[in-house]
């Protein structure tokens, strides 16, 4: 059982981009549930060529600093496997660290999905979402945030724990490429823009992390304003995917 | 176009196992080709519920201890996924080091596909093997081989330099069980098994690899040569399966 | 000569907070130039409690991916001192290796000051701004990014290279703590915001990076522009301090 | 005491090697017993110019993983010095890890070892393996694992520990050189070998480990089975040789 | 509250030295104390250029090796900020292990700190003393034993411990120039000695620790009575200056 | 060949050492060189139960920072073997770094060792030192020097480069052990010491090292004066030993 869509939307603004989508238009998004066998949850997300397979795996013990607090704790680790872009990449467990940016990124990760799971109901349990990237083509972070929390979601009912949601999460990217505002960035897009955009919002429509970056000069609060809104109104249709992700039932 | 297969086999001597197998059967094997879009070749090989995408990667360089020689090198990474099995494993790149089983298992990877390549006639060009686990129910070695043969064929192919390998290798694994001899283990035979054995075979029924382990115990010389009988049989099935993916055109 | 001030405010909504400020007040900021003898240019800048020692190097030579273009490179390594807060910490050092949350902050204070910078003006160069925590009482990231700014410019203006910056940059935190929103928060407020908005901001009034994160629930877009406001506010304080300590004449 | 040894063979087909052996001939064996001072069991073992302090060393304690199991561990490490060879090699500690080959080795010297040891008489002990090569001219490897088992057997005999021994065990490579079937290779032969094989066999005649490698080509069934039996001549010497030096009485 | 000092002192055989020192003169001493505001003791020393953060923390644990023996510890870490000389040097946490200079620098301290405490008076606590370079211009190590005498004192008399102190330790460097016998080196006298000394004196006059080097030939026994009386002069101005910075009131 | 001495001696006062020798007295020391066939020069030195295998590599090449010069470098590695001891230690290269101590004792030799070499007559080659302790009891650091001055000399004369040593240089330790001076420390007495000095000496009776640490206490001026005169005069005694091994005819 997989969700897919390709959201149709008026033409906006600003004319077609490279793969001829409108500025405020999604890539297609696919979510296959249950994508692995052992998981307690688990999904493939597809965003255009992007592909994340996301994992949530749920222990009965917390890290040191945590135990005897009667609290859980979630975190995430994203890595990229060596071939998912157009150039080999050299895998960081042969460099021996773990680089910047993924910390970064799981960093960011971890945080997003934090931001709606109760805690203190949880119990001490630890639950890791691991987003390892099989295909890279921009929009990984968020990618990785919007299967995660479908993953998490399917593990937490599945145990009959879905009340320790508090919300729905999901992120998509926004940028200014070329002075035009852009929804959901591909490599070739992000690659170029003045600006970069990761917006991570909540059902409720509140948001849990903004991340704006220029990449080259600066940005106006109208131009910050104008992401904002493109980037919540993605991520609402995110949300429809999600949910009906959510509710597929049992069985690849 | 995927090419799958479940061989009818004639039940052996032993009766079934845990799955329904007869011993002298293997699991069911598909191999999806062009799996990754940027790769220069990919697969991803299931036997079974065990999971492998494979890439090759081809570079215009060499290492530079073979620099000047104007000779080509294969090598091949491997690398399993945390949740790949039944519990969560620690990543190999927080941990900081790769461990040893890897190191192990990714020479063995590498020595297999250089066995049927001309590296005089590469040039100063890296083939880069990467074995990614997806999933883990044993057998993720032979697999990641049989994948990788694919992979590296379909991409040598792709740049008109199929004229560089100089024979088609694939591998199985096989063991004794309770005392019998088993064609192509999953992990609960292989965690119970008496005696291990992966078999790397080129296709003019001569080996390049044979690696056999007695881990409880020991094996006499009639065992070893029935299980690499048993091997043997079972690789050139596996020839066929992939020959058909190798010739499988081009286009996810 | 040093550069100090606690801006005199007008007190805003909201009553007192733990160490007597208004919402909307810095601390006592005061910035301390030419710390260092040996660096093209340094400071030390004084942030409440918060100290952090900035260096600027000036290299002549670029990481090796960028040689040959004629351009040049700003970079960031942030580091804090062991018992630069209420506990003492582990040396990254020791551990062996550089953890999340450093290289997130030394990430963000390359972009901020390269967005300052002409580059290609630059040459093939290497500027490097070590920010390295004395003390440490919130508001470490930002402070860096004040402070590396300044010793930034001294060590242009030193050798004449002034004209490489196209704008003047600094960032505060900003923060809704018990619903109230705070300008540069201290390590107590900080870690009881619900929500944590470092904002980086050029002279022209216009943004080279946001950073809001919601630790506990989520924020509005009310929430968020009514942070950013009060951000922009201090940070145009912030200008002034910097221009002083510029302008500040050479000698120790 | 020293146990010293160059069988006399009968001159077998295939003429005379660099070193004038026959195909078929050791080279000549030493192992002298407690050659270290403090530690349970140990030996330097020399095969030809190949030389291996092996030490055993017994410690009450198991590591995490198999506590409270009541079962004992087997384990070895492996390392070369620096100047073993001909040309000087970097220290792995230097480099900061530990390379892939020396993993691949210290993995089949405990497999080795663990196969002659009742680990549940044993009780929660460890006994440690350490195999440094003084002077490598090849075989290494199954060096080691023959010298290892008199350390072990001598520092379990020492303490009345010797029935845990459920068989005695030793090893020796073999290969295809220039067509011709060679037993215990030396490095000259090694390095231009089409096949290498390593036979790790017990006194039953049965065996515990095989790893065969075709370095250049592949090999067929009947060149393997030659391989092992010449390889099973070979150890019932060395199990002689070892018999001796096991029987030796304590004292240098 | 800050106590410098520039020793007058009788000119001595040998003339001016490059700054205008006679041969036994020290360069000018400045303790600040309480640098900090977190750690139990610091103090900020100064010894000519050379500026070194002095800091004492005091832990209720010991490392695991000494747990249960009822006795406690003093440690030292040592660490030079990039910056901190005339070239910009790389973080030992990038470079992602500590140097052997370090190592041998942050041991020396240790051992002299330890000379002067009551480690079974202390109880099962421990002291580390971090010693970080702000600024290096000679004699780093030597004004850090110096400087950390002062922080743990401070420390220990803030908690009413300071009679665990069995004595006041001090060290300077000494060494000989051009075959002159100069005190106190800075960095252009260092890096041209033919021999340097350090040394660590307690103020009873009996020593802990002196290590002598020559870096360029070597030194008679009549040389090294005279830098050791040398050092030992220089050393008893010393204490007089720990002694009013150890006296002065707590108040930054 | 190999040259043995146990010096007869004057009993001195004092008494009777744990192994029966007077104060003054070295233990028995052995010096056999050419140990290794590989190596260019090597020595396998015992000095009692203390066994350090010293090989001396000579290559065509300098660190990258030396390069153009045309000058030499000498330098030191230093290890144990996990058994040297009376208990397993780890191996460094296991645990991912080295540490502290093998930091400051490798030092120590290639300090040592180049200030008895010609670095500008050497040209641009390397000469490493490599001293593995094959057993340990006490004073491993002063074999080292001792044994690799050996090493280094017959490896120059070998290749006709003898005219580059500039003197000759050995080391020893002394102590103060229940308030005795004893020479050459063996580990029962070193771990025992109040004061241990580790001294290097020319063969013009030159010092070109001396460290010198009070474990517990401190050293008076005469009580330096007194472990210096004694490790002189066993210094000279090894000069003897040394000579006769570095005349040794090739061959082992």
């Amino acid at each position: 059982m997989t969700t897919t869509s390709t959201p149709t939307t008026t033409p906006a603004a600003g004319g077609r981009r490279n793969d001829g989508r409108v500025p405020n238009q999604l890539r297609p998004v696919k979510i296959v549930p249950d994508y692995l066998k052992f998981a307690e949850g688990s999904v493939l997300i597809r965003v255009g060529d992007t592909r994340v397979l996301c994992a949530a795996s749920i222990e009965d013990r917390v890290p040191g600093w945590m135990r005897g607090k009667g609290r859980g704790w979630v975190t995430a680790e994203y890595s990229m496997l060596p071939r998912a872009g157009t150039e080999r990449s050299q895998r960081e467990a042969s460099r021996g660290s773990i680089g910047g940016r993924t910390h970064e990124i799981q960093r960011l990760i971890g945080r997003s999905l934090r931001g709606v799971v109760d805690m203190a109901k949880l119990g001490e349990r630890t639950i890791t979402l691991d987003c390892d990237v099989i295909q890279a083509d921009g929009g990984t972070r968020t990618a990785s945030i919007t299967g995660a929390y479908v993953a998490l979601a399917r593990a937490l009912n599945r145990f009959g724990m879905g009340h320790l949601l508090t919300g729905q999460v999901a992120a998509v990217s926004v940028g200014l490429v070329n002075g035009q505002t852009y929804l959901d960035l591909d490599y070739s897009e992000d690659s170029t823009a003045e600006v970069d955009f990761n917006v991570v919002m909540v059902n409720d429509d509140r948001l849990i992390e903004v991340q704006g970056t220029a990449e080259h000069g600066a940005f106006s609060r109208p131009q910050m304003d104008a992401m904002i809104d493109l980037a919540a109104a993605g991520i609402r249709q995110l949300f429809t995917l999600q949910q009906s992700a959510i509710d597929a039932p049992r069985g690849e």
